[in-house]
């Protein structure tokens, strides 16, 4: 079977644009990233040309932003104007703002006017904020307007209309303050002359364009609403935020949270980015690493005497660091999930150290045993159990403790929980572990061998 | 400031119904499930009683499912019936598919007999499926109807259609097919005695009860239906698949799939869950863990002599091996995110290979001067530092290309690449780590000191 990819290339080397088009349409979203992301340079750079505006937008919509920004680049300034005119204006946004200020400037300039000063309103606000997220293609009546006014304005621009979410409908006054909402069915089952303002329910919920997205996230987890409408300071209705759009950024929020737990920096990575970019931010975290690791070893060095007298030790030094770094790393996880799910706050910091208290104790005399019972029988020493056994017990009670709170205070100072608290937690149990090990064999040296 | 367990509380404790339903609804999603999770437990189990059906269905709704499971097997049978009937069809289902069967049978027993019926149905369906995941809440009209007899009945029937959602009406056959979707809209703008059939669309997508999630994501994700119509094997529809119920699906999976990544084994723990679960699901992974850090620090064993001889690589052991398991788990992360995102499929192993290589190559050799550099200024030995950062440096390249394509291959064998991934890797790099240290050292000891 032909992947998607060898089929866009010929279409677009044999400039089938008709046939391309369609076939986009088969493809999932997933399935358009996928693909772009692994075409040749020389169809990647004519893939947009081939298509209808249109059908250009649509596919810029549904790839990743680093992709469209590709693509667009490549594009003489007309068509890419063109062609961001027809995205849908959070998209716009999103696309805009990812571009150099002179490219931007250069497609601004050639957008449709209209569409332009709703892009430069948008692109000012930041990604994750209702600002950044709310569209502008919605319906907004004046509150003087009666049913069927409405009724007959949606018959006659069902077309222009197709991408709008029409389940609500904004009214509002002469001067275009957000007077009240009105859901579609409500006029549907009106009188035909009764007047939008007696229909609609008044003072709605409505958000700022600062609302940020942890607010939206919970406020869409409080109502059922598919959209609630943004407002600016002085009550004007400037766009509408959806459910959908507020559960995407979360979704991507969390993925973003995932990669960055794993140490890449800025949490994005796809394997189609440069290499030198992807190798950056993999590097700048592991830099960091590798100096809090110097630093956690260093202990040993101190030791060097008591290690070369009990060797046996050495062997016992990585499996410590490693299992309180995973007991840690546990906790590190659960206060990180409960922190995005509003189920622990930064403040609950002693019944967090409670709760992992409990764990630490149990997990760490059932780790301490299992460690110090194979200490033990490999050398039939009961010291040499019992000091790699305790100092596993109490450094996983610690490291539970400390791994819990971590993401906790790290949240406390608007920090990111996600980035740092994995590497601060294993180099101070590093530590902590190998201080154990070592000090506790230096006080009971001569029973050791 | 009172929290909010602390006002619930009070107001189940004097019982003041009316005033507790009013504060529940002020509260988001999030709040309640952590209100609840704090109270204690003479409140906990009076907490449904003190609301009526329809609030204490809407709070069994919001709080997550193991609270909900909590709440409600504290109730008499009569009343814990009375609520779940009034949940909305797919919470149902989630709910009666966590009780034990005794008491599942129990409740269905005394629910209303057609809500039992459609709960019946529901229930016997996996809860990652569109069986498990659809509402049994929609319109669905005969196909012989008129544009007007349809917004007779919306008209007439309003209040019990306030929980569906009425984009889309489903037209049916006398016999209960599937034969066209309508959206409200349409019905709007038509002339009253149009027929259904006429105005339908035919045809429609349909998803069979076992559609998975990943195939209902992409679904999705190729167009942008509010909810797609499920039909039985004979073509009967059954019910409807929202994307809100698929989009908070995928959150929780990607949630779940970030702690089976941590080593919480079931991807599932809040601190208000009993402690012995918790630890229970924590040590299944820490033990296994433990295990394969024996069998890796053992290679250390082998080389007891080469270590005493030079002291020093013990303070490099854990660094190597720490470092090594970074690198590695950056580059699964990366094949974790990238297959949940459908941008790599488990059979491109070669490219991921590839993608890894370039990133281990570049990062290795500035790792291993990092670190090779620390040993020749610490020890004032050239060959120390070769020795230590050749090492590094090779098992970097080696651990990229092992992190990435382990999630790969788990994929390919129908594993869950998040749970398993990261053991799997750190046990073999640091074998393979700790192997190529002591080898080098031992193969030019006589330089190293």
């Amino acid at each position: 079977m032909q992947e998607a990819w060898e089929i866009i290339s010929n279409l677009v080397r044999s400039r089938k644009s008709d046939q391309l088009e369609q076939y986009l349409d088969t493809l999932s979203r997933a399935e358009k990233a996928r693909a772009i992301s692994r075409l040749e340079d020389d169809v990647h750079s004519h893939v947009l040309e081939c298509l209808s505006n249109e059908a250009a937008a649509d596919l810029m919509e549904d790839i990743f932003d680093n992709q469209a920004v590709e693509l667009i680049e490549d594009l003489p300034i007309d068509k890419a104007a063109a062609i961001v005119d027809e995205m849908v204006s959070d998209e716009q946004a999103d696309l805009l703002g990812h571009l150099e200020e002179d490219h931007k400037e250069e497609i601004l300039q050639k957008m449709d006017p209209e569409e332009a000063v709703d892009a430069r309103l948008l692109v000012q606000f930041p990604e994750d904020t209702a600002g950044g997220m709310m569209v502008t293609e919605y319906l907004s009546f004046s509150e003087l307007l009666r049913a069927k006014d409405v009724i007959d304005n949606l018959r006659n621009n069902g077309d222009e209309y197709s991408d709008y979410d029409v389940q609500y409908i904004y009214v509002i006054s002469k001067t275009g303050l957000l007077k009240g909402i009105l859901p579609l069915r409500s006029i549907l089952l009106s009188a035909k002359n009764t007047s939008l303002n007696e229909l609609s329910i008044k003072n709605p919920l409505t958000v700022s364009t600062e609302t940020t997205l942890d607010e939206l996230k919970k406020i869409f987890g409080k109502y059922d609403f598919i959209g609630i409408p943004v407002t600016d300071d002085t009550g004007q209705l400037v766009g509408v935020v959806l459910r959908k759009a507020v559960l995407e950024a979360v979704d991507e929020m969390i993925g973003k949270s995932f990669l960055n737990f794993s140490g890449i920096v800025g949490g994005e990575e796809l394997r189609s980015m440069p290499l030198f970019t992807r190798s950056f931010h993999r590097l700048s975290w592991l830099s960091v690493n590798i100096f809090l690791n110097i630093i956690a070893a260093s202990v040993i060095a101190f030791y060097q005497d008591t290690l070369t007298t009990v060797i046996a030790l050495a062997v016992f030094l990585p499996i410590i660091s490693d299992m309180s770094g995973c007991s840690g790393n546990q906790a590190v996880a659960v206060s990180i999930r409960e922190l995005s799910l509003g189920q622990v706050k930064p403040d609950e910091l002693i019944r967090v150290l409670f709760k992992e208290a409990g764990i630490g104790i149990i997990n760490g005399i059932i780790l301490g045993l299992l460690i110090g019972g194979v200490a033990f029988c490999w050398k039939g020493n009961f010291y040499l159990g019992l000091v790699v056994g305790g100092a596993l017990a109490l450094n996983s009670l610690f490291a539970v403790c400390l791994g819990g709170s971590i993401p906790l205070v790290l949240k406390h100072f608007k920090m990111d929980p996600a980035l740092a608290s994995s590497p601060i937690l294993t180099t101070i149990t590093d530590m902590c572990g190998f201080f154990m090990v070592l000090s506790f064999a230096q006080s009971i040296l001569p029973k050791l061998n």
